[in-house]
């Protein structure tokens, strides 16, 4: 059910610009948090933005390790979407967000990062080093090494989420509120 | 039914991930091209980083001037957005592509660029010249000046399209094909 994508279609997991859930760990520990800003950035090979606060756990773990996982969130995952946003890393010394909240994952191809369980597709990141861009704007580029997503709403290199309407991808507006993808058009 | 968006709710603009048109002018000439890959950066002041290609002749206006235009099309602009997406300024040296296309525009409040009429938001936007990522990466950071919106879709620092299929942002898949923002959930 779940597919490799090529890497020369990585992007088109982000074109239409869905919320997205970052994950990374490094040295035994492993955080999420969710993000709305998040962008392609080139096709070959693929590369992506993402604006990781410098108060997160999250950018402490994928500084550290170098690597981190884009996963995207559906309709089903909202919930859980928001508290992964609402809460930090940082409040669970004893354990992590992820066992708190029973979020399941399984291992990625080329990265440390757990991927995100039941979510619709998945972008596994390695940061390219720009240390201007980290410190003065939050801003992280990094290069797609893995994609993969679930065949039943991306094949072909195409969304196609007719019939699957817990499956759509979602956006957030503001204050934890979030649109599903809509009708092709 | 144009109105002013405060700067402090600018970015909302783009958090669902839009496609956008960018407009740019410079000493007579001006142009217009779709983008996809547009987002938000920052909140205070309000910042975007956008994606132009270095071949565009838009991005020789937008560099030349500093100042570009970020245009939010809706569902009953889409062939629109396809023509100017399909085709470069160069083409037309007597005229333009809006001349060519029949675009109506309005005079932005801060910068040069035309804003395109009947889109549904618009955010004037101040190049801050990073020299390093728009050569290396073709990405421009932005600070937003001024922003406007049409109150029928967004009030109150949020989107509201129920009753407004037409009026609904695009997002775009990949080959020139989109979905509707759809349904708040």
């Amino acid at each position: 059910m779940i597919k490799s994508i090529p890497l020369s279609q990585a992007t088109r997991l982000l074109n239409h610009g869905p919320t997205t859930i970052i994950t990374a760990s490094h040295a035994g520990k492993r955080n999420i948090m969710a993000a709305a800003w998040a962008c392609a950035l080139d096709f070959k090979p693929p590369k992506v933005t993402v604006v990781i606060d410098s108060k997160t756990y999250t950018r402490e773990l994928m500084e550290a390790e170098g690597t981190f996982a884009i996963n995207l969130p559906c309709v089903k995952q909202i919930e859980m979407v928001k508290k992964v946003g609402n809460s930090s890393g940082r409040d669970f010394p004893d354990t992590d967000k992820f066992a708190e909240y029973g979020i399941e994952t399984f291992a990625a191809q080329e990265i440390s990062a757990p991927l995100v369980k039941d979510c619709v597709a998945w972008l596994e990141c390695r940061i390219i080093p720009e240390p201007h861009n980290q410190q003065t704007y939050d801003l992280f580029i990094a290069e797609v090494v893995a994609a993969h997503a679930d065949e039943r709403v991306f094949s072909d290199g195409r969304w196609h989420f007719e019939g699957h309407d817990d499956l759509r991808t979602i956006h957030h507006i503001a204050g934890g509120v979030f649109f599903a993808t809509g009708q092709e058009c």
